[in-house]
């Protein structure tokens, strides 16, 4: 192995550890000796990598809007629909994801990392989606897409945070569903609503045809 | 002042100190001395009211709901629009919401102390008062109650949080009539809608009009 591929997946499997811990422990409590014991590196390397334990919670956080990648879609709005799925149900299986979600949510994140960036490149991202969407004629014309993608983020964010509250997050395929049902009709030409999918189970239908695809 | 009546200001007293403290700290760095520091009593005025710091979180998670307080109107799905509006501007004075709103949002909360207590109670809340709404006709009979109040205090709990990480709070009132514009058209009768007043500045409104008719 090539000596950068070797720290690429070095420092992969640091953030993996740290998201793990992050989110089991939240920022106060996750020592960088925990994250050490958990990916099995030794303390030079995961300093060769990242400075400080903010910095580490930094780096997980930024490690939030990749998980967001789906399949392109014909259909602009049915690609957003889906990268909510998506998100969703990558929740419940990984951890360093999870980790940042916790790090972007809890107050006790200190000042020194930053926690709104997330919450920017979310919305950044699905602006562009969202002004693509309005170039194919797909939106109805009162939209402002900056102004619905925020509603967007900050809404998927307190229903994934209640849907974990209340059933560790096993609801959360529905009440994405029921979102995107309020939601949908006052973005979407009419003509659209029909052959949009946003049932409750369409983030492990994305994954599995993505899956299959790739093998 | 009557011994019981007494009684019911110390428990306030320490009720607003303790939400100060989790607000500013989160649950696990607080301390009962920070809160009997905070609330000027001693040890034993606290232990007589709370038995411990779990039980001192769940009494502040339990006082959510009041918050919701708002002038009974004609309209019962203005009334909802208002208790968004009106907890929103609460949260930017109320030091006790603040912290029992942390509590709720954290993940750090400990597993002995129920944080989903509040989702419930406004879950139940505002069930009653969409169920008034429906019998007045004011709602599209596409609409199920329950999974409409749930999607409401999902995103009202991310917009809030990602207000507070992005703006410390001060764009709350515009987020919220965002959120209003989306979806009301998929809960109200068309008729409705251009009466119904979800404009930023709605709580500020509400509260001043409250004052005003106490003075």
């Amino acid at each position: 192995m090539a000596k950068q591929e070797r720290a690429i997946r070095t420092r992969r499997a640091i953030l993996e550890a740290a998201g793990a811990v992050f989110d089991e422990h939240g920022y106060t409590s996750t020592t960088i000796a925990m994250v050490l014991e958990r990916a099995e590196v030794t303390k030079g390397a995961l300093y060769f990598h990242f400075a400080s334990k903010e910095s580490l919670a930094q780096a997980v956080l930024n490690e939030q809007v990749p998980f967001g990648a789906v399949p392109p879609q014909p259909c602009k709005l049915q690609e957003i629909v889906d990268m909510t799925f998506v998100v969703g149900q990558r929740l419940l299986s990984n951890a360093l994801l999870r980790g940042s979600v916790r790090l972007a949510v809890d107050q006790e994140t200190p000042s020194g990392v930053d926690h709104g960036e997330p919450f920017r490149q979310w919305a950044q991202r699905l602006t562009e989606l969202l002004e693509l969407a309005r170039e194919r004629g797909e939106l109805l014309p009162t939209v402002k897409p900056r102004e619905t993608v925020e509603l967007l983020v900050g809404s998927f964010t307190g229903i994934q945070l209640m849907s974990r509250a209340l059933t560790d997050r096993t609801d959360l395929g529905e009440r994405l569903s029921v979102m995107w049902a309020h939601i949908l009709p006052s973005i979407a030409v009419p003509g659209l609503l029909p052959g949009l999918d946003a049932r409750a189970d369409r983030g492990e239908r994305v994954l599995a045809s993505q899956e299959r695809a790739a093998s």
